[in-house]
């Protein structure tokens, strides 16, 4: 199905789910040169009307949807809980699948809709915008270009103010919370594009429930890998104040920055062995350890900008469908993400430490 | 001894090791009205030397101190591992002893060195000078008077970044390592004065050995305690960038600040529920969750600055000494700090998370 091209030569491409990642899709299929958008589904009578008011084809069923031959993929945004059913129907039907992230909400379901996939002949694939993100492409640059010596420590955080928008993700049967939200991006980021090959040891993970006591309204998150390198993730949605986006600790340096990168710092060491420190006085007391660095043993270098194109991600998996490229967001990554998410809610359920295989 | 004060109507001290600590605890006792300082005496020739250029009397031998019958106490402030010998030695000989922190290395050491002071019927006390920093008292403030609401998460980062300036501090023998030198500093700001009564549930850590493989150059700790409350503790000496030196979170509102209080910041919400949040365009993506709140919902308020003098701890010691007060620096919090210590390096060793008991 989808195997030869619409008329322009674009594949196409329908949304099930138009809420506002669904409208994400419907800009982001809208602006590239790769697909088609032929049409909407949503269950909500307010949605398919706000579809015909932008002058959004629709469709009148999720069944119609399926009958459409046309059709390249279909890409699902719905609640994360609905992924599976729909993701199934579609792939049972021949059609290719781009759900919305999190994947969904078990690996017990990721592998059925994994097998499914195997067995129908279909691509199946997620959507995971982040890893187009300016700011994680400029820290992963940091990172690999060895600016700061051998890193050791990485610190990536997201903090709200707003707890949990009043909505379906505020539900645990509809797999609400902020790991599946958000947790899912920051992993993915470090675990699948930026450390892929890093061996992980073990995870400890706390949840927050300040605003909700269904699911997690923020969760700290320490992943231990080999070679001494830890990775902490934090979401939160209680955050006032904004610690920055990205902390990073290497040998000879450290990064610093929240979302914007123009507030965002490098410093790095141009001289370890330095003269005998003199103490500093710090509020009741005297440091040396902490006595700040003078000027002539560090340097400030400025954060390298990478262009990037979430457009990308559409490229891609128009080749993908055409069995030019490999998808970009693979089976294995999915699970990788999907377990380490479980992991973490074990970890905070038991007050352990859990080691990860 | 020491029953009898001196002819001014102070009480006479004298201080072992005249290192950096030492040097502070000279400029201490000479600055307040309750003590003098009969005279000093360390091991290494430069020190005795140092301090006869700046006409402070020294003694020539330890022999000579625990001889010199006008002390009302000795303080010692040596290597860490040199307090408890030393101890020993002045409260056998019915000396009062202050040491400085950490009060020593382990539990068992510091449970003979409570055993000593109860069997000599000598005070026995530790310099935890660190109470009295500003930046402390005002976030103990804001938190008591419930400023941001019930306190669910605070962070207490002391980071450097000249690794562990070079002397014994470096070295395991000597009981070096940033835990013990800074650890339990912040860890009994905590536990011992804004948290006392507090149960600790669990401990989990982890150490950094990046400029030093004998000791820990620092360490990460999260302490979970009853009713949802979670301390984190962190020591570095290898961050070129420092995070705030404190980050509290209440359910209405966080603080955050460095040492120096005149940069930091109070933010609290004046209205949680508000209208309908317009996603932003963060990065590659759209959030509502992450939509920075509107100044209409949220107000700043000054950090409030406390008066605090360090002097007070020699004054209560005083005090303490005449029977008139009780110490400040309990044998019981003294031991909860070395426990939680040593199951933070248990932690470390084992990768787990420890209960607390």
């Amino acid at each position: 199905m989808g195997a030869v091209n619409g008329m322009n030569g674009k594949k196409n491409a329908a949304i099930v789910g138009f809420g506002g990642m669904g409208r994400w899709h419907w800009h982001q299929i809208t602006k590239n040169e790769v697909f088609d958008l032929l049409g909407v589904y949503d269950i909500r009578p307010e949605c398919i009307e706000y579809a015909e008011r932008k002058g959004v084809a629709t469709y009148s069923s999720f069944e119609e949807v399926l009958s459409d031959k046309r059709l390249d993929v279909i890409v699902i945004a719905t609640e994360n809980d609905q992924h599976k059913p729909l993701a199934l129907a579609a792939m049972e039907r021949g059609h290719n699948v781009v759900t919305e992230k999190p994947v969904t909400v078990s690996s017990a379901d990721l592998d059925e809709m994994i097998e499914a996939s195997k067995r129908c002949g279909v691509l199946f694939t997620t959507h995971q915008n982040r890893r187009w993100d300016g700011d994680f492409l400029s820290v992963k640059k940091v990172i690999e270009e060895g600016l700061i010596g051998r890193v050791f420590n990485i610190e990536s955080r997201v903090q709200g103010s707003r707890g949990i928008p009043g909505d379906w993700r505020g539900k645990k049967e509809h797999g609400g919370g902020m790991m599946l939200d958000w947790g899912v991006h920051l992993l993915d980021q470090i675990v699948n594009v930026l450390l892929p090959d890093r061996k992980i040891e073990s995870v400890y993970a706390t949840m927050d429930h300040i605003t909700n006591s269904e699911v997690d309204d923020g969760f700290r998150m320490t992943i231990m890998m080999e070679g001494g390198m830890r990775v902490y993730v934090e979401v939160g949605t209680s955050n006032f104040i904004e610690l920055p986006r990205w902390y990073v600790q290497g040998e000879n340096g450290t990064v610093s920055t929240p979302w914007d990168l123009s507030q965002g710092r490098i410093v790095c060491c141009t001289n370890w062995e330095t003269a005998e420190v003199k103490p500093i006085r710090t509020a009741a007391g005297i440091s040396k350890t902490m006595a700040p660095r003078t000027d002539d043993t560090i340097k400030e270098v400025p954060i390298p900008l990478i262009d990037s194109d979430v457009h990308d991600f559409y490229r891609n998996l128009a080749a993908a469908i055409d069995g030019k490229a490999t998808q970009l967001v693979t089976h294995e990554q999915l699970r990788k993400v999907m377990k380490l998410m479980e992991t973490a809610f074990e970890s905070d359920r038991t007050g352990q430490a859990i080691r990860f295989n």
